[in-house]
């Protein structure tokens, strides 16, 4: 196991690879070359030095492209907070090995490979609003596994999730990590009403209430208030940034799983884009939050890295742009 | 040629099929049985029922998708209102043909077939600041090169459009569309100056003075102020909503050119979806003066069908989910 104690965790988060300037300098002397007004590609051109700066290669590669959906059940659904049954849980990772759920076609469409990892499904986390979700044992085992999914051979990952219930733990990090009361983090989920809308957030007082001792630290609350799919997600983030693996970012419970490392160290998600700003009340507050702009904007809330892998078409587009255009010379186009 | 006077073209537009309500309504009634919280996946189940409902087919397709690349030249920029000379049309031209240019990597990502369609482009338009653009038959044989260009066996079509200083007359359509005056609608284009974007702005007023008995017309004032390939758009775009085809519309020209059939016919552009806003100063009020949503908004300013071309994507993975995702009762998934 990667990590044994939230204080080598901690280590690794703080410890964390600059990016390579000088591929990015080498994609932005490329683009001024190509045939286009410069600029004009918009955000285009930033993609393609950021995939440069952090795979660290003047000419970056899309080869291998691969989604990973972590799986978990969250205590917190004792409370009322879904309004689906926690064994969808299982069923949808069910889905996903049958090939039947939304994210299998997004990703097929993307080139994507799909790896779907459950994490102890049949041990949800504990209620938080009873004490913490996972104990550091828990915590470090499911950062671990999402530390170990993330391979050097990658060229792009998307990270996303599935667990009945936890746009609550997302809300009630976002809560401890960014502050303004829960209301202003917690949204509708799935498609909760009013009155589960309020348990949400007196859930999320609750947790904030009984978890109040760890809310200092970025690891304690993230094992606190979060779900074992969320630290699946952290570690995942940390080692693409070790393993020079840029990352794409789906919506509001995977953005709030990585939240707390750009609390460990002020560039800590800068190998990270965001694919999406999806339609879950926080995520869009989030966002801004992190600075981190998203690409896409279609009013999704699904979840499963859907937001993410959508992306993917724009970044492949980026590269071949970058990889593939002729310069004004090779193309014989005047200039200004 | 398929209009041989304005008025026969005015008919055309006026008497507009309507879309597939029952096609449109079999999608919304398969997507509220996917394994997904309904509406989850946003503008995704919008596009598959606007995929249907303008194809008239219950379960659409994607097998034949193709990017027009219209090109002209503009007598408008003998007042100085782009910053290339107007040859790098025809050398843009070229390019489309070796490969080059961005519209072939991003057609060949969205694996749509390309099209490019050089419009006389060794006889400028006249300058619209000394006379009309074009007089009759020069913009009804530019229609019909775009009508002729969209036939009945696509499944989605991407509109585009190359010509040195065509933000002039697409400023210039706007401005006579919708008011405000020449600054709401005039941007930089492909990178003027200050002292260029001045010299725009006095071109367009003097045009609109010098044609403003074309203004109450908007097909004669496409004649006066447009420009071949802006009347190929508007000529394409209204075979596609005759023939089935629907329709992404690019970036500010691409709009503009369109933007009369919505004066002719107040559902004229229903078949239509904008693949994205453009950085271009005047595409935001533009598309909210036409109600229309961009499915993207990633700075890009390029023209060549670049931002209908990388929404194809988006479309492509609304249809694929739409198609082949399992139903709740399928995968044995728990509802509500």
């Amino acid at each position: 196991m990667p990590f044994n104690s939230l204080e080598e965790l901690r280590a690794a988060c703080i410890d964390l690879p600059a990016g390579d300037d000088a591929a990015a300098a080498a994609v932005a002397r490329r683009q001024d070359t190509l045939t286009k007004p410069r600029g004009s590609l918009g955000r285009l051109e930033e993609i393609a030095g950021w995939l440069a700066r952090w795979q660290g290669r003047a000419m970056p590669r899309l080869d291998r492209v691969k989604v990973l959906v972590f799986a978990g059940n969250h205590g917190v659904t004792a409370q009322g907070v879904s309004a689906y049954p926690a064994e969808v849980t299982v069923q949808m990772v069910a889905n996903f090995a049958g090939g039947g759920a939304a994210i299998n076609q997004l990703a097929r469409v993307a080139g994507a490979e799909l790896d779907v990892i459950p994490l102890d499904l049949d041990r949800p986390t504990g209620d938080f609003t009873q004490g913490p979700a996972m104990d550091d044992a828990a915590f470090l085992a499911a950062v671990s596994a999402g530390y170990d999914a993330v391979t050097q051979d990658l060229d792009l990952v998307c990270l996303g999730e599935m667990g009945i219930g936890n746009t609550t733990p997302a809300a009630a990090l976002s809560t401890a990590l960014f502050g303004g009361g829960a209301e202003r983090w917690t949204g509708r989920g799935t498609g909760v009403d009013d009155a589960g809308l309020k348990r949400k957030i007196a859930a999320i007082d609750a947790g904030l209430r009984r978890n109040a001792a760890a809310l200092s630290d970025p690891l304690k609350l993230a094992a606190a208030l979060g779900g074992r799919e969320l630290a699946a997600i952290f570690g995942a983030a940390l080692a693409a940034r070790r393993r020079k693996v840029p990352v794409l970012l789906d919506g509001f419970v995977c953005t709030a799983a990585v939240a707390p490392l750009a609390r460990l160290h002020a560039g800590g998600l800068a190998h990270t884009l965001a694919g999406h700003v999806s339609a879950e009340a926080g995520h869009r507050n989030l966002l801004e939050a992190l600075a981190l702009a998203p690409l896409l904007d279609l009013g999704m809330r699904l979840g499963e890295g859907s937001g993410a892998c959508l992306a993917v078409g724009v970044v492949r587009s980026a590269l071949e742009c970058h990889a593939r255009m002729a310069s004004f010379a090779e193309a014989g186009v005047s200039e200004k």
